[in-house]
């Protein structure tokens, strides 16, 4: 995808009616285009950073909309390029009108994310910045938008950076040892090398654990409540959100169709999935509700398994538990009914098959450890981290560009061990330094920029 | 309504996702306010209409977007106060939380209109230049466009203003003979005065005239095309429009439902309503049908009266037109089928009781004399506008105003006629000035400004 030539024009604010409208062109024949137009001042000798009011005219001179012209004059601008934000009156037939009279004067429809893909292309910012916009634009909670402010504002690309620069250095030595191969000099101290290499991996592996949280903090944390018949799931539901969203009863069964609602723990989502008591179905509709519980529980991330103190044995809760049980899914053990049992009974009652790390009692009803149940629903999440690289990734691409890394990273640890000669070990080194590329755009194709950048939207 | 002495802050864009979001903020507060949560620039000494590229803070320091400010140093800005505008990422969230921080500092959410009304107040626009901004960002035509564009750029305030001064010329005179009453002193020359007001109130009855154009252009004209069933309505619909729209057939009765499109002539909008032939109802949908009609014909302004001339005769067509005819309602009758029916004949047929200028003769089914019919619906509405005034009223409250103005001005005429005493006539020399005044708000009550203003979007 090569920079056009050309001086693309769109629509940067939301569609619809509102006091105002913006439009935004950009490239080498924005200032000519636009004061050609424009009656008001010369726009060709303005400053950078300069608005201007006018209005713009059609073909025969009459007007189409009383105008303020902001001018930026390239490198100092948003794409790099010379740039000219129009601001006009948001009525949708004359933006669209203005966009209709700047296509006449030679300018493009920009494609989705176009000028951004020129800011990058420029130089203005790198790859994860520019996806970093897109999210931002997209973010709809605290936690999501801090992570994308933080990402454009460069931290995350200065980590990786640095990462790359070391093993850079790292492939230069390796490189200058291939040169002397024959005679069999070795520049590089090679257990000084391999701890270089462990710790790069140890970060890269840090930053691929930090997903989880990412992805969480970006998407939420698809959360199932799940537990027999009757165990208080509803009411935990409903004691949580602290509203009566799920109807609670005594009868067995109460709930059938899953119920959604979303719970927010210091910044963080919970996507909460209250589902039909696990049991053999009495009936039909019963039998569809506890199929639909399944199928949630194989989608979620974690898993609440409330079960009540006073009715369960320890056999039943294990069986459960195994019953529901996936590779990627994080367990909440919560004891219910609390209320109704001695504390101390009931540690007693599951201390065999559970420790008491391992489930949190509670009383849904009298609202006995709900906060602290959100506590460890929130560390669990975000606990980790505490101590780690203050970098969260969130994107699945740079996800999948890390882990390309560490194997690649592996294969060099690998290849020391097993003594391979260093022109293997400079290959795969050379493997890790570019998917570390892929991550900033310093390694970028154009199947790559077309397929990051067609998910923006027209205009930015 | 006076001018609250706060800052405001509104969204000026329309809501949802897009590249960015501007927000507007007014009054004394703007610099300092913004300054204080900005990381960039000193706004407090930035010069008018410059633009500054930082970030925004919240309360911890946190960065919740990168901006560009647009810096508007009052009396040289929208409102005439300080206004800055913050463009930032078109997110919702983040733009919430930028005017929540906003309100934090100080600022009160504005009103609708009231960066309009604050613009009004300070005297930048006068009242019918503020409608006419409201009028704008609803324009969807070119037509409608084009005329609040005039309004706004004040020709049409121009136009009352040199009315209005001529009468409070005038007024002064009568006052003055007033004065001197006892001594029975006549100033002004009473023919040459009353020469003085005809061609005034002649200005404003065009005026008043000019709405029927101007309300046609604003919402457009609704035009039912009306007649016995199988004259062939659908089909002219159809031919007008220059699609299949409406299902034709030769069976009478083919049109239930009533039918609507817009025919756009030279920038009019039509909205054509093709109806259910008008005849003794054959069963309950028909009759259903020719209810409907009669009840679009009652709301209409332009009727197409179809009639197929190889079918009618003489006394159908005047008993149709008796049946159809209301107050308001300007006739086209249209002599379909022509190409059945020799030209000469059809003429000769008609004449007794149509004479030739009152009916158009066309064949839809051949597109004959279409053209010539879409000239003649152009003509109707534009027609007498040629020689007149170029100044078109569009406001239903302007005309309201226009016809109290020459109501006043028709007392006064009559007041010399009858040779009342000046006191009486100055009195309605009064109103007259008044209610021109409440067209440009040169008088204006918080009540009016109240209803103007809250049809206004926010942020403007």
């Amino acid at each position: 995808m090569n920079i056009r030539n050309s001086t693309i024009v769109a629509l940067a604010t939301p569609a619809g009616t509102g006091a105002l409208g913006i439009i935004r062109l950009s490239g080498p024949e924005t200032f000519p285009l636009v004061d050609d137009i424009f009656i008001g001042a010369d726009l060709l000798t303005a400053k950078s950073h300069s608005i201007h009011y006018g209005h713009l005219v059609d073909t025969s001179g009459d007007t189409i909309d009383e105008v303020l012209v902001f001018l930026f004059r390239g490198p100092h601008s948003y794409t790099g390029e010379d740039v000219i934000e129009i601001s006009g009156h948001g009525s949708p037939y004359i933006l669209q009108k203005i966009i209709e009279r700047c296509l006449e004067k030679g300018a493009v429809m920009a494609q989705p994310g176009e000028f951004t893909l020129r800011a990058f292309l420029h130089g203005k910012l790198d790859l994860s910045q520019a996806e970093a916009v897109s999210d931002l634009i997209a973010s709809q909670s605290a936690a999501s938008h801090k992570m994308a402010i933080d990402q454009m504002r460069g931290g995350y690309s200065e980590k990786i950076q640095e990462l790359r620069q070391q093993l850079i250095h790292f492939a230069g030595m390796l490189e200058l040892e291939l040169d002397f191969a024959e005679e069999d000099v070795e520049f590089a101290d090679r257990t000084e090398l391999i701890e270089l290499v462990k710790n790069t991996q140890k970060t890269i592996q840090e930053l691929i654990s930090s997903f989880r949280l990412g992805n969480a903090m970006k998407n939420g944390v698809v959360t199932v409540i799940a537990g027999r018949p009757n165990a208080g799931k509803s009411t935990l539901l409903n004691r949580l959100l602290k509203e009566e969203r799920a109807i609670v009863s005594d009868i067995a069964g109460t709930t059938r169709d899953t119920v959604e609602e979303i719970l927010n723990i210091k910044g963080i989502d919970y996507r909460l999935i209250d589902t039909a008591g696990i049991r053999e179905a009495q009936d039909q509709i019963e039998e569809i509700g506890v199929k639909k519980t399944m199928e949630k529980i194989s989608q979620a991330s974690l898993l609440l398994y409330v079960f009540d103190v006073a009715r369960i044995t320890a056999a039943e809760v294990t069986e459960d538990l195994k019953k529901l049980k996936h590779e990627n899914l994080q367990l909440v053990v919560v004891a219910n009914k609390m209320d109704l049992y001695p504390y101390a009974k009931a540690e007693e009652f599951l201390s065999p098959y559970l420790k008491q790390e391992q489930f949190i009692p509670v009383s849904a009803k009298n609202d006995m450890n709900i906060e602290y149940l959100k506590d460890h629903l929130y560390q669990l999440i975000t606990g980790s981290t505490e101590n780690r690289e203050s970098v969260i990734v969130t994107n699945t691409r740079h996800i999948d560009a890390l882990q390309k890394t560490d194997q690649a990273l592996q294969s060099v640890l690998n290849g020391f061990q097993s003594q391979i000669t260093s022109d293997f070990i400079a290959m795969d080194m050379r493997q890790a330094i570019y998917h570390l590329g892929e991550i900033t755009g310093e390694i970028s194709t154009d199947d790559l920029l077309e397929h990051i950048f067609r998910n923006f939207c027209i205009g930015k």
